[in-house]
């Protein structure tokens, strides 16, 4: 049986970043970048005021109180009417453009209005004070943003102020969902004895949503070969196939079968996790195949620990791992002898400055509302055997 | 000048949940549920196996070896054919469910087959081993999920699993998002002597998106009221306002007199925090107004504090005040005497079970590029004057 560990290095080993696209700037939040982002300007372009003030010269301001005459007023957008000259300055605004032979901004509250045409620099100041230089930002020919960065709001915000409207990056990715089994109903349908809804696909398309893909619903097969290779191989047409369901020791579980016949190579089909040992990773044609555990926890425990990294790195992620990671002090006592890594759901907090963390109770692989309840698992390695409240665990946010 | 938790505060108690809306599950994923949502049925519906085994009476299983009649085999979502007698057991799947007269599911691997009509069990067990039972999960009439609660994949299975297709959710706000001051251009634009890119409106449209709303752009105001009151007025038709620029002490700066003489109710317009600090927080019949500073980490750092929170308690989420916020060493001093509330662009990280964060370096407030090397703000209170390396702080992740 393969460990979670090793299962991951050989998930990310077989993907590949898919091909990229240009969106504009407005379309590209959560998309990762294809190319290094160079500026092509300076940030700022020129050297500009921090602050309202005065433009001066500072060899003019050595010893204070000094009198200047006023030649100009500078406000932000515009620019100086000539240059200053000697036991000269000028209003300016923040932002504006410094003038020629001004070097100093002197702040409005250390200086007097002197009469009508000068003012009185009250307090003196070195070279450069109060002046954002050219390039102060980002130089000319540098590379702003790397490939492989995902874009958050600051990284939208430094494209927009390089005058980058649109910007190359990782395309989205299509990835279809198939919930497989006899007993499974649609969400709006009437629910036959015997008979369960199909609520993984809906957790899945979800999850896909939130990992930034685009999720392709291609409802229930039924527990036949006919029914699930025509379902599986449209599928294949996507960037990721995720199925759940089927893949148990049952006499019914034909999903693992019908992908080898239809060309998917099985690299592993049980890991050694809990929620989760039965699912099995594939690769048909350089696309990678998931076919999850049919029990909805185990479902949603294997797509973040396995899914979603793939998915990441498919869309240029540079460290596509995982989520959040954390170290807590766990509340109570936890046991467990199999062996296996354990994701438990848990309640994560913060408490005097220390963080703490509880299991939800009940960790049966059926109850979805357990995991309602979680906002991070806490995830115990293979070698855990006994917890003592307080010792460190690892936990991963929600 | 208002502190910044006293501006939060304000600003919490003066907006209010916008309506509701019916969506399909579908289209639901980080939506806030404006209703409690009631099981309508038990999940699961019927006492199912948890295991592949075989379905027994635990009265025939005290002594073992026992030898039980087969008298039948029931897959996932199918039903057995009537009761199971004494001394007679039943093959089932995961799913499947309990026979009428079973009571206890023994696993395949605690069984032996006899002969061809009958299963050995070797390992005995007491009622309800391996059986799911009926309402485990959620039991009807119960609230399965809480009015304020936000949705995530696992809030989407649960619907799913209750056959619920549609739900009513708080609608999605509308946000303007109003660029003023004569010194910006547009990003496609030639950048002219002395100007600078709209990257500001940009951020913030980013920053709107990942709060879950529509952000709605209106352009670039020059420094003119009747230019300003145009699309202020415009900005006042959607849920909230944000203006960027304009609300310094230059003369330039018109904004908060426009948005007064149109109405707007201004409730503060400084915040003793850095960056941020002139930024105005107003009321327009019923909706938010804000006007931040037009310098990029001020703008951003606003929208976090002030506007994320107010966007949130609007979309309908209980506990709208702020980011996921952790305990933190500092990796080196850091000193500062304003008795102001900062906000320091950091970078935190994991070391050995313990988190760490340190400055990102220079914090000017024109630097859009540092924050985009940040995970982190380091949120330094009023009264911290020396921080030692080691120092305990509060951080927010980005």
């Amino acid at each position: 049986m393969t460990n979670a560990r090793e299962a991951q290095a050989t998930i990310l080993s077989s993907v590949q970043t898919v091909g990229s696209v240009t969106l504009s700037l407005d379309r590209s939040i959560h998309r990762v970048l294809a190319l290094d982002v160079v500026a092509g300007e300076n940030i700022p372009a020129f050297d500009n005021s921090a602050m309202d003030g005065y433009a001066v010269r500072s060899e003019d301001i050595k010893t204070v109180p000094a009198v200047l005459k006023l030649t100009g007023e500078i406000a932000a957008g515009s620019v100086a009417q000539g240059a200053l000259g000697a036991k000269e300055a000028m209003k300016i605004m923040t932002g504006a453009k410094i003038p020629a032979g001004g070097d100093v901004v002197i702040q409005q509250e250390w200086t007097e209005t002197a009469d009508d045409q000068h003012v009185r620099i009250t307090t003196s100041a070195a070279a450069g004070h109060n002046i954002r230089p050219t390039g102060g930002d980002l130089h000319k020919g540098e590379i702003a943003l790397p490939k492989h960065r995902q874009l958050r709001a600051q990284e939208i915000g430094v494209l927009a102020s390089l005058g980058i409207g649109y910007v190359e990056v990782f395309r989205p990715l299509s990835v279809a969902i198939l919930a497989t089994g006899n007993e499974i109903v649609e969400v709006g349908a009437k629910l036959p004895e015997g008979k369960v809804r199909n609520s993984n696909a809906h957790t899945l398309s979800a999850l896909v949503l939130e990992a930034g893909c685009e999720p392709h619903m291609l409802g229930i097969a039924q527990d036949n070969a006919s029914d699930l290779k025509q379902k599986i191989m449209q599928g294949l047409l996507s960037d990721a196939l995720i199925t759940t369901g089927g893949v148990s020791v049952g006499k019914y579980d034909l999903v693992i079968d019908c992908m080898k016949e239809l060309g998917v190579e099985v690299k592993f089909w049980k890991v050694n996790i809990k929620p989760g040992m039965p699912m099995m990773f594939g690769m048909y044609h350089g696309k990678p195949v998931f076919s999850l555990p049919g029990n909805p926890v185990s479902s949603m425990v294997t797509f973040l620990q396995f899914v979603a990294p793939a998915l990441r790195k498919m869309m240029g992620l540079a460290e596509p791992s995982g989520g959040t990671r954390l170290p807590a002090r766990i509340e109570h006592e936890v046991t467990k002898t199999d062996g296996k890594r354990h994701f438990v759901r848990g309640i994560f907090r913060q408490q005097n400055g220390s963080l703490t963390v509880r299991t939800t109770g009940s960790q049966i692989s059926n109850v979805m509302s357990s995991l309602a309840k979680a906002n991070c698992l806490i995830i115990l390695p293979e070698e855990a055997r006994k917890l003592s409240a307080g010792d460190l665990v690892e936990v991963e946010l929600l």
